[in-house]
């Protein structure tokens, strides 16, 4: 998960940040863009490109903290608006349950689902996207594929391997995991 | 529920619907509209007005058949689009996950959810609604209540018993019962 | 689905629910047992062996439809007691809120459920099972499977297309699809 | 919600708990035990009785912190084992996704849910438990109390104003909510 830029508009200092996140479970939404139809199938699924800490190009779904003071439902629009851009009009869902939790550790084996820096506990969301949506800050591209190609051996092995199986469920839950 | 009118669009004669009624539990979709703020928060709840075959005055939310071969959500997107007319433009839920299971039966013990015509099972899904909305066909009214509002106990009175019930689990659900 | 001999003791001649099949959306349960270690992660998924109409082995979920004047849960009890004995003991969910619908069509280009017989919309629940099983009725083996069998190639392609999708849903919504 | 005591098995002194506390969101689960029937109807809801910091007699339902490298289901486990008894037995939910979302907040007016130490994000679960109960640690008492009586205004106003309302979304979400 990408969330530098936000740790410096927060209220810790990075080295804080940095000892807390030793010390405390940090609170993630993951946020699964998606293009519906009339009738609310999913078309498409969006995900990001970005360059990663080793130089990797990698894609990514949208996700990143919730600040302190911040609701859920709020973190979800902030962190949808700073990667889509602000003409995405995300259509953040009206009831807070969200389809799954994802708990990502630094020891890989806890989970299946690991990051070096942290334990995070991420919330998932599927959002409906309906706007114009450009890549912002530090994503190189935003591509819509359907959930057909999302799964695909080529893409699934672009995506982090959490981030894939996030993607897999959010699938899974609206119902068109091919 | 109200759905006399799709009895005639669908391939069943009204004698032959009115022995299946007594036979075999029927699918319904319930819906709850609402008007949600930017970051998803309910702020109003849609209900119909309609004169009951008692001539009294009911206030409901959209409920209706699914019929032979149709989706769940092309039968939302019917029953909503019948009731609140074509420029609704109810945003239905990606996910076919309802937010509860309604059963109407004809003996109003088994469940609490009584309905005379039939045995009924509702998926309940809350669905926002962002264009203009008109009551059509035989509503006489549509109004917009907020939570506070659609709680009280003179609207909770001039709901039928069973869409008071799923109107305050649809609060419940999205976090906002009073 | 394989549903006859409820057929029998409900109140519908074989003949009238050949009609009715034809005309009307059924409802149907579809459960996935699993059992469970004490954190509540799924350890394994239970699949019935059966022989089908065309003389084929083929693995099923417990699956069956819900009758008139029967609630939700009662049909799964039912349906879960028939299939893998009295001694079971299924955790029947205190939530009517299944984790998908599965939508079952003549026409297999719908959903891409298919069911040649019938409509049936299938309320999918996880329902985790404590008790000694015997496979009971029509089902000759229950075989007990981590998730990684469950979805390896030669387990899947001795489901059916529907309840292999099934289960693969039932994988992602309790966090253990691999 | 209490959990004083976790704070010292954890790996953050005192102090530094009380820093991060005025810093990040801190995870909370938040588990509504219930007993249910054979067909998972909820019969009864378990509250806590525990003597508050200001000396008056509270009832609560089962709320703490998860820690640093602990999965949700086994804080949800580790907390319900400490506040029921060892011979609980909690049946812990397959399934990671919470029926809500509850965010306490220092600022009451954010979310209607108050927490003046800090800002929790708290993930709700109904868990059935079948074994033998005792309130342990700083609990004076547990009762068992069915739906009707459980959203009295007698025993409503005897809970905390965040747990009355995270007990009512569970009881409508498991469909009795009177």
């Amino acid at each position: 998960m990408t969330d530098f830029t936000e740790t410096q508009s927060s209220w810790l200092s990075a080295e804080d940040m940095e000892t807390a996140r030793g010390r405390l479970p940090i609170v993630y939404v993951n946020a699964v863009p998606v293009r519906t139809d009339e009738a609310g199938v999913v078309t498409h699924v969006g995900l990001l490109l970005r360059i990663g800490p080793d130089g990797a190009a990698n894609r990514e779904i949208v996700a990143g903290r919730v600040l302190y003071g911040e609701r859920v439902r709020d973190a979800l629009l902030r962190h949808l608006e700073k990667d889509l851009g602000p003409l995405a009009l995300p259509r953040i869902p009206s009831s807070p349950q969200p389809f799954t939790v994802i708990e990502y550790f630094p020891n890989p084996d806890i989970s299946g689902f690991y990051d070096p820096r942290q334990h995070a506990v991420g919330l998932g969301y599927v959002v409906p996207v309906e706007g114009d949506c450009e890549p912002s800050q530090d994503a190189l591209d935003l591509v819509w594929l359907s959930p057909d190609e999302v799964v695909s051996p080529t893409v699934a092995a672009e995506l982090s391997p959490g981030h894939e199986k996030v993607v897999r469920r959010a699938l899974a839950h609206t119902g068109c995991l091919p």
